[in-house]
């Protein structure tokens, strides 16, 4: 069953809209070719005549006799991907220039745009946040204005990643935007010049009990300097224990996450190992002096990666926890390759296994939690089809999603099967009157949005977020279990 | 939903084992190198100096670099792999020596091995047919053999393509096979030597009223002999109209499918078009002369291809009526080219579309049947998982199918749509009183393994074959209104 989630009505798209798997670079992107090609001047031997003769022909045979014209550029490009394909390895892939850039794009945690974070709500792009420092929080743009247009376009219907590529553009390019905002009648006006913007990969905030929350959202170039502002604000205002939140951070840059590590592994201890192809184990060691406060790290099945070896550091480095959900489960380092293309091409291939400080290569397997919490169903519950109303005996996913949504929101509805019985009748008729909406029993369009609606802002409400609350508890703990030591 | 069909349990696998979705070949295998050269003739020019130095560089950065040992004819052919991925055209592909073999095996429509066709039964493999003429035939095996081991070695609890593999070999290899046969106690040995087998791409028969039927699995080199043969024992009996079903064939040699084709269509009249890069039409023009008694084509939507030009050229030049379900919708023109690498690998090009008489592209759409008969849903309900008891109450899809076998073995189950009401319950107790299983009203493994059981037996009777009884009706239509004319 395919498993589309409600959290994509919630999902925040940066406008920087780049993909969200990105590579373990073995290294910056400044020095990754020249470790390239300091590997390649031992081996380097370019194609045999024979080679050259088979590539030809296939070439030649698909160009002459394919039954559509054929891009030359694309065969060859195909060519490329094809030897990475042959790897039968995810993480070696081959990018054209267009691909590659936003690539890097991802790897800096920068981009050139406007500085919003948008998400799509009934068809309209909705400014989440503007990024701070950014054009459009200069320019005054405001958490909920609705965006109308774009340089005359309308934004109304489209995909959220089409409308974030209008209102992209490079750096000094201008974006004129028509803004809906709640209490004005008539459309706002901005004129806003596109400008570098960096991503905002590092989130921090203080619970009560002085236990401070440090969320990443990915490991990019410029996340180290921004994790260790937040750290330092955090522990200048008193924090007596950390939760670290990796929870759907998909990687990022290795030198920068171990950076991050080495603030809490004491020195000397092992943060993580890298193994090349002849067995032959090189370790980082720490050079920092660990903290005295209870930290946990909070992981998911989308933490990859980078977010891997954090884990796998303060773990078996640093006494810390590890909560929620077994992670994704990536061990491999990779490096990109691309000024040995005079294209703007790029091949990011994977040179190494990483292994966590006791040896474990965790590919494929994820590191389990220590402590195992898991997220309510209706977190990842899929939208409710509204072109049928979901009535009394009736049997299908939808009916199953509505009563997971139901169940979630503190409705009973007997069974969460997708068979639609007297129990869940009466719950909808208890939503349906909690919602003044017509008390009918049965799931029309209406009440199919509402369900989706109040679900929607039960899992952006953090007390509903039961692993971030277990972390909290737990550092908790741990600070009074500390406390009563002394 | 994944769905995987019970058609699995009573599928036939022929000892080529072949794949199915084989291509439409422009020409026979013994002139595609030629035509192939021609058309090289014209553009044949090689790489490009830039073009090596890119395609090496790749190569060798991916050989330098990646974290485990590599192949450099695995990346090479990936490489050809890939371009024709770039392509965009499921049907163009590269294959490897060993694959290019079986390809050819099957677009010849013989093997090597000891022909015998068999199919996997509670982990058993049973013979279902030996083939005319084949060494199996010969020695002695029949069908319901259970082949027990070949060579020593066990087949038991081995899948059906496994077991064939190990079953196959070249000829005049030595083939030891223990089998178990009802009515003997002991195994029976036989030592079989393998040899060429012609796999039976054509199987007839003759309904009441002579109405002719003639199967055709596969449009192969030796196919359209097969037919001719076939056809003329069938008309020498007095055939009064002919039923050709075509349903799950994948299609084959395009000149065999029109060798076929020109024995229904008038002189003169297009059998099928063939259009080029350039938009150049070749029309295949009849030299035959018609059939004076009704032909009606039978299809469903694995019919594909060659199976499609025939249902074409017979709907419009030989007046057929189409019968059954719509057709797949494959409407290109492969080419295979292997002369030109020296390695034993093929290449497979799309080298043109090809149109139906009246000049429409069926390509993705398939062709409509004229009179639309649907085969019942029983004929394609997954296996029940037998891990759990199925009862009163649950919702799944194990229940789901578990109603479509009981009401399509005639018991009434209330509903088809996974929820187990007290209806359901009933039509389990018949059925379990019926086949002297204990009466619980609950769908246990020994149940359910009944109600495969019988509904294999069910789709295996000719006589619940909708489709085939409803061409046959169309036929015996066309023969008593054409008799009234007189």
């Amino acid at each position: 069953m395919k498993k589309r989630t409600v959290v994509v009505l919630v999902l925040l798209a940066m406008v920087c809209g780049s993909g969200l798997t990105f590579a373990l670079t073995g290294s910056s992107l400044a020095n990754q070719a020249a470790l390239g090609q300091g590997v390649l001047a031992s081996a380097a031997s370019g194609l045999k005549p024979d080679e050259v003769k088979k590539l030809g022909t296939a070439l030649d045979l698909i160009q002459s006799n394919y039954y559509q014209d054929v891009d030359r550029t694309k065969l060859l490009d195909g060519a490329i991907n094809g030897m990475t394909q042959s790897l039968d390895d995810p993480y070696s892939s081959y990018m054209g220039k267009k691909t590659a850039e936003e690539f890097e794009e991802t790897i800096e945690g920068s981009f050139s745009g406007i500085g919003a974070e948008v998400s799509s709500e009934n068809g309209n792009v909705v400014v989440v946040s503007p990024i701070k420092g950014s054009p459009a929080e200069k320019a005054g743009i405001r958490a909920k204005d609705v965006i109308l247009t774009v340089n005359g376009e309308s934004l109304h219907g489209l995909e959220l990643n089409d409308a974030v590529a209008k209102i992209r553009g490079p750096k000094g390019s201008e974006a004129k935007l028509t803004i809906k905002r709640s209490g004005s009648a008539a459309p706002i006006e901005y004129t806003i010049i596109r400008d570098d913007v960096d991503v905002e990969t590092v989130k921090a905030h203080m619970e009560p009990g002085k236990i401070g929350v440090i969320e990443i959202t990915q490991f990019s170039l410029n996340t180290g300097e921004r994790f260790k502002q937040e750290l330092s604000t955090l522990e200048k205002e008193g924090m007596k224990g950390l939760v670290i939140d990796v929870r759907n951070d998909p990687g990022g840059v290795l030198s920068v996450v171990i950076d991050i590590a080495e603030q809490f592994v004491p020195k000397g201890k092992v943060i993580v190992q890298v193994e090349d192809k002849n067995k032959k184990r090189d370790q980082t060691l720490s050079k920092g002096s660990g903290k005295p406060y209870p930290v946990t790290l909070l992981m998911n099945k989308g933490s990859a990666s980078a977010s891997e070896i954090l884990a796998g550091a303060l773990q078996q480095s640093a006494g810390a926890k590890l909560m929620g959900e077994n992670s994704f489960g990536k061990g491999t380092v990779q490096t990109s390759f691309n000024k040995q293309f005079d294209d703007g091409s790029l091949l990011k291939i994977t040179i190494a296994k990483w292994l966590t400080p006791n040896g474990s290569w965790i590919h494929q397997k994820g590191l389990k939690p220590d402590i195992a919490v898991a997220q309510p169903d209706y977190f990842s519950v899929a939208p409710i089809n509204k072109n049928a109303t979901l009535k009394f005996n009736m049997n299908s996913d939808d009916v199953k999603n509505a009563q997971v949504m139901l169940d979630g929101l503190g409705y009973k509805p007997g069974r969460k099967d997708g068979y639609f019985d007297e129990k869940t009748a009466s719950a909808v008729k208890s939503f349906q009157k909690a919602q003044k909406l017509g008390v009918t029993g049965a799931v029309d369009a209406k009440t199919a949005e509402a369900l989706e609606t109040e679900l929607i802002k039960k899992i952006r409400d953090p007390k509903y977020d039961n692993q971030l609350k277990s972390a909290i508890a737990e550092v908790q703990k741990e600070i009074t279990a500390a406390a009563s030591k002394h």
